[in-house]
């Protein structure tokens, strides 16, 4: 199934766009910019949400639902907010078709035009914050933790699958709040959250950060993210969490009886991750033989291939099998059986690497007759006999490894690729090596907009752990007190 | 809470968008027909679909994601289907704003028309089948089996929460099969899978029938629909599920090479539910103190709430309640212990009644001395103090008996609401007092549509258990094999 494989020493961006369809993920659509998620893409994007879903609870929130359209007149509302997402959208203007006049087709209907235009959400704050003035009244009815998970859509004029696509699925919090303090640590906290999951269910490291005024959302006082580094030296934000000040509050006119009974506008923060970490967790692991998924997120995390000449030696093969996967079953681990006549094993091995199951397991007739099977785990492509006896805790152990293993192998990657730099020279050359480079900044979005024109790099955040230290910013060379990552970003 | 809420004999319609606001359930948005579903509501849909797609699961299913948008060229491949849906929906002409001259607001940007409209999805069986074409070679690439959870919209005139929204959330299943029995079977099974989720989950029993050719859905051969009956004797129809032959195959183009080696065109199906579930649920068991929810969707299953004059009382309760908690944790119940002190007892004891909880538990001093509890239930507003010895396996029992008790009693309302009725006469008095009649129809479309003009009532379903009867149509006279249900409906 490998076979034609483009490797990604040779083009980084096609290997991805090819695994992305080759391992059943996902496929462009008839409409420009829209993918369609396959089943197997669908399964890994449902055990995220899960996860995530059940982390977003036990922080104390609540999911519900708010309209996909928002009135035209809403975007304009708050100022930044209108500049960063009113220009590329899906505009509805009419509501009906009618017959053309040959017969042969639809024709949007003249006489059904919107009095007011409805904008497909690119993200719902206003309709949100709109709302929300009719649920706030009193400091009693303070914080509202409400999550939504939901389809936006951003007219990008480059899609790539997952990474930027026009229709994307993501969730977004949308928190009000009766302090600043509140809401600010709230922002941080979900910065925790993303990157607990990132870390622990992606095996994807991430640093925490706080955005530049220039890289903030639009209409945000402060960015948070969350950052990751792709194996062509790339980065990827996964996740971001907005400490919003009372921007939205007042564009809607949101106000609350504090406890001293006067009007206050309510404090907000907003965070979303979306169906791009699919890319993250694609880029992160994956290699030359295809697609490579922590166990924790992997749809199939054992598949079993009975190996057999003759098919009468199937059922024996089966018997011997079963226990083995009642066993791993009753530990929660998803098992394939694979006993499909219609293909070889050969196939199947190929199949199951390059669709990135965690471990494989094959039992033929020999391995009856000596009690043992063949594990071969996808993270190093590694192969041993083992005996049947105890095989179930093996593989239990073993996928807890597998995570791992895929954790620290990107962490070593990133601190392999992460250089201090201090000279505008050194850093035209090292940025052309890719990763990130620790750099002074002079704190200016002049400075950082001119480093971006020469050299494509961003500021991908201030991390919040980087220590205090006195240097000079490598473009202009002000003063500086900390450094900042600089990388190319996706 | 219950206070000033109309009666259902009083202005059933009024009882049920005051009881879905006042309930927390949904509300109106800023977005002419379409709803906020809110947390409260959210979380029984939440439990709705986690139990369906389970459901969908266990029947070999497995979920996707197709676009948000459909090209409007699409809409006109299948005759039927165009006719049905190309009429009433959202459309997308143009992607992107620009500030207006005044810059004072955002205005449609002329230069951003895209060549061709798109349509939000009413329904997705055009841009699913136009990618089955690229899954489907031959007979080995059958059945597909997907099901997607998404928003759809349908420009609907006169709107109301959960039952017709412009926007609703659903759930719509799309495969592909090799035969037509195949395909055939599959449709009913999933309006078994259906009549189970409302039966069991829901506890609202439901008629299993076929739609006469008028109620057919735009595009199938045969739709199969589960009806339930409201407690103003309107029917609802819960879910549908259809045979839709070879029409999507023929109109994308879609074949595969059979087993034979020779070409076909695909046999298909399609199956929906959606949020208007919601209304069912709510209007088959409430009553005029509020919200009565089935436990097995209920957010809250036990609320229990603590009774003390003195706030030095409350520890000494919060000790003898937390085993009781945690032993029905331990059982997967779920429990609110309302420990606040802003609200009065009896405060609670409205909110908990208004919301349809199942299960409140009141415990006070005297109970603490004596060792008891006060248990009430919402279906029967029955209250009885029981001993805390053994309260744990007493509730568990208990809302299993709730569960069954519900459904009972909303099957004996459809029981003694559904009559048979076998002259025009006697249809056009007995219709008037809602329920379902069972009449002999001629089978004719001109037939139905007369008895809709002169009495609103619509042929329901032609019900699969129905017996092989001989008779005379109500309205024509003409003979007829077995009686189909007539109705008002929503």
């Amino acid at each position: 199934m490998a076979k034609d494989f483009v490797k990604r020493s040779e083009n980084y961006s096609e290997w991805y766009n090819e695994l992305v369809v080759r391992a059943d993920l996902a496929e462009n659509s008839a409409v420009r910019g829209c993918m369609v998620i396959k089943p197997y893409g669908y399964a890994i994007w449902e055990k995220m949400h899960d996860a995530l879903d059940q982390m977003f609870k036990e922080t104390g929130h609540v999911n519900a639902y708010f309209p996909l359209f928002i009135p035209k007149s809403f975007l304009s509302r708050e100022a930044d907010h209108v500049k960063g997402f009113a220009k590329e959208c899906a505009v509805v203007t009419h509501y009906r078709l009618k017959t053309n006049e040959e017969g042969t087709g639809v024709v949007v209907d003249p006489e059904a035009r919107l009095e007011e235009e409805l904008i497909v959400r690119p993200t719902s704050e206003t309709i949100i914050w709109s709302t929300y003035k009719n649920w706030i009244k009193s400091y009693r009815d303070l914080p509202i933790l409400c999550n939504q998970w939901a389809n936006v859509v951003r007219w990008e004029m480059r899609t790539r699958m997952f990474l930027r696509t026009a229709e994307f699925l993501w969730q977004e919090g949308h928190t009000a709040h009766a302090t600043r303090e509140e809401a600010e640590a709230e922002a941080i906290k979900m910065q925790g959250v993303y990157a607990d999951f990132a870390e622990k269910w992606m095996a994807v490291p991430v640093v925490k950060g706080v955005k530049s005024p220039n890289e903030r959302f639009a209409g945000a006082l402060e960015t948070y993210s969350i950052e990751a580094m792709m194996q062509d030296g790339k980065a990827l934000q996964a996740g971001t969490s907005h400490f919003l000040g009372q921007n939205f509050a007042k564009a809607f006119d949101v106000t609350f009886l504090n406890k001293e009974n006067k009007l206050e506008s309510v404090w907000a923060t907003s965070w979303g991750v979306s169906t791009r970490l699919m890319g993250a967790l694609i880029m992160t692991h994956s290699d030359d033989n295809g697609l490579v998924l922590p166990p924790k997120l992997a749809p199939i995390q054992v598949a079993i291939v009975p190996i057999y000449k003759d098919a009468a030696q199937l059922p024996s093969i089966t018997e011997k099998v079963q226990p083995i996967i009642d066993g791993l079953k009753a530990k929660g681990i998803t098992v394939k059986y694979d006993d499909r006549t219609e293909y070889k094993p050969g196939w199947k091995f190929n199949e199951y690497e390059f669709k990135g199951v965690p471990v494989r397991l094959a039992i033929g007739p020999r391995d009856l007759e000596q009690g043992t099977c063949e594990v071969c785990r996808r993270d190093t492509l590694e192969k041993v006999t083992m005996p049947l006896e105890g095989i179930v805790e093996h593989i239990e152990q073993l996928l807890e490894d597998i995570q791992n293993n895929l954790f620290q192998k990107a962490l070593n990657f990133r601190e392999s690729n992460t250089r201090r730099v201090d000279t505008w020279d050194d850093f035209k050359t090292e940025i052309e090596k890719g990763g990130f480079l620790l750099c002074h900044w002079d704190g200016t979005t002049e400075t950082e907009e001119r480093i971006k024109e020469e050299t494509k790099a961003t500021i991908r955040c201030i991390p919040n752990d980087a220590p205090e230290e006195e240097g000079r910013c490598i473009y202009t060379g002000k003063p500086s007190h900390r450094r900042v990552i600089f990388a190319r970003a996706y």
